[in-house]
């Protein structure tokens, strides 16, 4: 139901549409969500006065909501975007990072998953987990550590506890895409991935663009992510036997993700579906 | 009365005197747009708070307007800045990003504009047409895509209908300059520019440091668009048959405009002034 | 009492402890930041609002406070983080980016420096002195140009002028280091260095990170320095030939950190103790 060729379907699909993607995120990593969402083919905007966003995000086709450095005007701009984009029918990526690390971000984070019934969530083990209710997780900065539990058992708990019908994302080592019926476990990636800031941020880009372009939120999370894990290992593999640092590789990554072929995601798309 | 050696001249006038250039510019592209600053030779200030911009600006040679996230705090500053800058007959380089998108943004813009008078107008074919109250043309997100008319019509358009007598610049394939009498084409440039996110910004810290030094703002303007084009050239052919991806070129741009010599300037300036 | 040998030790003792960096650092070089808090071996986290930079500096072990974008908001939540930081007994690296340039900056940077008596100040000699109340002293935007003094006779001013009792750093071509009895001259760095935008800021990030393990700020802050000074030079080796400019340099720099080896950096370093 989700292979390499409906992976490269939808990303020719993102290259021939070239959706708008509306972000609200965090000052930190935008610059680099901006440019992956032009990597992968479609189109940024950045938007973020409480003024203007709702009547930006009408002319998108994905919204991007990130809690990192959040501020309560920009939690109110959120809301107000994500809950226009929802009425739209438009598909909203919900990726609460740092939730769990402070109460007010929690708080918020929460508030904003209630009232925005976000289409995709997507999080590390512990930030869902912390959304979940769970409180065994443990969070330093942005990192997940340990005590979150099994991924899908998270994922399951999150749309349990929260009422919650949309796609839950887990990512890690192996990312997991769950939507109350299916499973995928995506297998692609690399050791060099969680060391680039931002690297969460800007999956987070690419999903909303593929979802922009793929109703079934499902599949284009799973393609998305595929795709950004093939990326980084072609990248690798381009660099041949030399040493590459975060720095280098996220140039590699973008440029990759720029160039990357149907041939090269087919051959070596690794899904586990359930 | 511009060629390739006046474009030197002023490049060299830049790296001697090394201007100080007030941005007040969007998130997204702010730390691109001080690093080309660098590059080009002058030194960039990125001050915000409406607490200082007006003494910060006083110590620089050229300020840089920027729509891009714009919010009311912002335009408040952008007020205090411009209107500074103007009184000390400094260069104002305005830079309506995503003027049409929201009413929010195409009000504030046009206030802006207004109160401030910029000595450069510079923006997509589809942005100044919004300026000059034109609204067949079709903008998604950032990017102009069709109906607003050709570039010279809509540069003397923005001037009658605003009363507007500064250079006006059109940026596109060919970047068009016009100041009410002269008209510059430059023919120089590169398809991954408009790949590369915050080109456009950038292009503006440039236009900016030029005509910090240079008080023929056409002159200025017509100059730089072309030196970033000619960098952009000697880039790509510097890179031989390497594929080259957006974000392997930005660092590579970067670095050819910081090493520009006058040879490969003028040896490929490409204008056509009328 | 400091050498290569203990350099290397600090640096092993980030890479094996990976300590949490809180930021409130400026727009432009954020990203920057947390990028080479990476590649140095630690985390970065960079919540910003009042609300809760208290709770998430609780869970940090260094802290960064950086004037560069200063706004009123800023400044209050820089004064709630950093007066908690110290109560926690963390290390609290104060970056006055821009103090002197205006009267805003100035003010709330003398403020903050009062209020929380951050355990390292680090500035050019331009910055310092205006702290330490020497006015003769010229900026231009971020960047000291003369009249400052004597690197040492400004560090000790500062320390006298303002009853400081901390570990005081002039940056320059030389870097100095002074805790009131050691002064430390570090001699590694690279003319590329000045010329990458946020460089300053991004060594705060590095002396934070060598000062959340290493409890004598002093042997923190030179180790640092000569850390990144040496792993500049070596970045700069690996290039060979190859005409290196700001922006490829940037890459090489953060990437030859991440992998900077024990020897590489005993073998290099250049420290002068008295």
């Amino acid at each position: 139901m989700i292979d390499g060729n409906i992976a490269a379907e939808i990303l020719q699909k993102v290259h021939r549409e070239r959706p708008l993607v509306h972000h609200l995120t965090n000052y930190v990593t935008m610059g680099d969500c901006a440019s992956i969402t032009v990597s992968v083919g479609a189109l940024p905007v950045m938007a973020q006065a409480e003024e203007e966003v709702e009547e930006m995000v009408s002319a998108a086709r994905a919204a991007v909501i990130n809690t990192g450095t959040l501020s309560p005007e920009r939690a109110r701009a959120m809301l107000l975007m994500g809950v226009k984009a929802r009425k739209m029918n438009i598909p909203v990526i919900y990726d609460p990072v740092g939730v769990g690390a402070t109460t007010f971000r929690t708080g918020e984070a929460l508030k904003l998953l209630h009232e925005i019934k976000p289409s995709i969530i997507k999080g590390n083990r512990a930030e869902v987990a912390f959304l979940a209710g769970k409180t065994g997780a443990e969070i330093r900065g942005i990192e997940a550590l340990s005590g979150a539990g099994e991924p899908l058992e998270v994922a399951k708990l999150l749309r349990e506890t929260l009422d919650y019908e949309g796609v839950v994302i887990i990512t890690g080592p192996v990312d997991l895409i769950y939507d109350g019926k299916r499973t995928a476990r995506v297998n692609n990636g690399h050791a060099l991935l969680p060391l680039v800031v931002g690297s969460g941020c800007m999956a987070s880009s690419v999903i909303a663009a593929f979802a922009a372009v793929e109703r079934d939120y499902f599949r284009a999370a799973t393609a998305a992510l595929a795709t950004l894990g093939v990326a980084a290992e072609v990248a690798v593999q381009a660099a041949g036997n030399k040493p590459l640092g975060p720095a280098g590789f996220k140039t590699r990554w973008l440029d990759t993700l720029y160039f990357l072929s149907e041939e090269e995601l087919c051959g070596k798309i690794k899904l586990n579906i359930s």
